[in-house]
């Protein structure tokens, strides 16, 4: 096993050797661009990791992982239309840079190009990575759906909004450990047990998300503190807030999550003060604690060394213990 | 062999009863609205005819022509937005009828979804048909954008031309029946010869609508005669009139794909005086007729029997023979 920052740079390497940029050039520049912007990588590297977990060199599993991250740019460069977003990794969105129809048809090649990764393997591993792939695939759109259906619902139940991240967020984890497993061709059930971890953690991840977009400490966390408040997005914390308040506080919060002041400081810190005096914050912290737990708990059941699992569970703890 | 009724029958009968319409609705119910808008099913009507061709029965090919079929519907929503059309087929479009972000990310799913209707096949054929829908696809983007980079372009040259529809249009019709011949486990020959009858047959079906667009008959034609002369499109018609135009002429054709008047029937009927005298219109029926031929001529080197070649001949000569 090799450290995360080797996973990175063993990742970047290659997709660096990837030959992308071709003719119509405005087709496949922007592809170059907005996989050029950067990133953590974190799902590639899962990928990576989780062929050598199972005992398979990383190497047989770059084209796979190379999959899985033009496909997470894919949905980055279509979600960015949706949500009219200018900015990405502080640089111009694709349809900013360029236009919306190049943002719409890079992005299309984009995901016919994620497919292409998995011809590097033979038939019967290209057909469950493709499969799975396919299937993770519309699970994200599903819940890039349920997303923009819950921007004017005033009635999203907890379970709901769970659901709608695991398929927007999660999935994606779990399948790129998974593609790791199949590539490994190790058991199914350890197969489906990594996918379980990488599922849980992706769940927890995104709960974190949400909580340091409100609580994060603004020197190192990468977007605006506060941009969800900013937004009334219906993130864990608001629904949360919401579960728990009383009938006038209740008011009062709807009432905040109405308003666009053009100064937001005050709205924000009104917000966060919600948050806390209902037991919202608290009851968050305790759901990424405990998706944490469910993923950890899964590396109990899986039949791989005891060194294996330390590097996936401490992999999990680093993740969760940012602060960024 | 059936005819070509039959397999639209056969193929709108599976078609409806694929179980498309599921939560989040708002993602489906645009997919199921633009598959059942009708169309000649053209297409996945070829993959079953190839299909049968090389002897295998019809309905083995249904989840592959299938595929094909909601591929094409995915180009046509994405087109759309990129076109800024508010009709289909007399219809709304999708982002007409329900919005921009609709249209994306439906459009994304079908794509998805097309994938998935190769995971009927066995290993080895599922690779096949992915892999080959795959460049496919890409080739379409790729025609798609040098669409797009045309329209701000004043010196295409009448092989980029012929590159551009062959990619946008023809491939999809070779690769749907090379398709059949991929689940007929025919020979690698006989598949790559149907590939280029289907592909030389498209690129003279692309050029014959060009042609119509202009001199089709408005009883029968579909679509507004002329629309390409108000949109000032650089078809194959009006490439071959600016090359074969004197000096004075030229500028007279040019000043006319610079107007938007009011009433365009006066500029409708100037350009069309145009791509006649010039030879044009002459030119442009001889390059139908010549891909038309192509198409031919590669039956001659297919083997199977001279039955299969008479049905292949006759869906061609149909198709060319059409004035609608």
């Amino acid at each position: 096993m090799h450290s995360i920052a080797a996973y990175q740079e063993q990742f970047l390497n290659y997709l660096e050797g990837q030959k992308i940029l071709k003719e119509p050039t405005h087709l496949y520049q922007p592809i170059t661009y907005i996989l050029g912007l950067g990133g953590k990588r974190m799902r590639p590297v899962l990928t990576l990791m989780a062929a050598e977990v199972f005992d398979v060199d990383y190497k047989k599993a770059l084209p796979a992982a190379t999959a899985v991250e033009v496909f997470h740019n894919f949905s980055l460069v279509h979600d960015d239309i949706m949500d009219d977003a200018p900015l990405r990794r502080g640089k111009e969105t694709v349809h900013e840079k360029w236009n919306l129809n190049t943002g719409i048809l890079s992005g299309d090649a984009m995901l016919i190009l994620a497919y292409q990764y998995f011809e590097n393997y033979e038939p019967s591993t290209f057909r469950e990575l493709a499969k799975l792939f396919s299937k993770t695939a519309l699970e994200v759109c599903e819940g890039q759906q349920y997303d923009v259906d819950f921007e004017t619902r005033d009635d999203v139940t907890i379970p709901e909004y769970l659901k709608m991240i695991e398929y927007k967020t999660a999935v994606l984890v779990g399948a790129a450990m998974k593609m790791g497993a199949i590539i490994a061709e190790t058991s199914e059930e350890n197969g489906n047990l990594i996918y379980d971890f990488g599922l849980n953690l992706g769940i927890a991840f995104q709960l974190q998300d949400d909580y340091l977009d409100c609580f994060g400490n603004p020197e190192t966390f990468g977007k605006q503190v506060g941009g969800d408040i900013i937004e009334n997005k219906k993130t864990y914390l608001y629904l949360k807030a919401i579960e728990f308040a009383k009938a006038d506080e209740r008011e009062q919060l709807l009432h905040l999550y109405s308003i666009q002041p053009n100064d937001n400081s005050e709205k924000i810190e009104s917000v966060k003060e919600f948050f806390n005096q209902t037991g919202a914050s608290k009851a968050t912290q305790k759901a990424i604690e405990e998706f944490t737990m469910r993923a950890f708990e899964t590396l109990s059941k899986m039949q791989i060394g005891e060194d294996k699992k330390m590097v996936l569970r401490s992999f999990g703890e680093k993740l969760m213990k940012r602060d960024v």
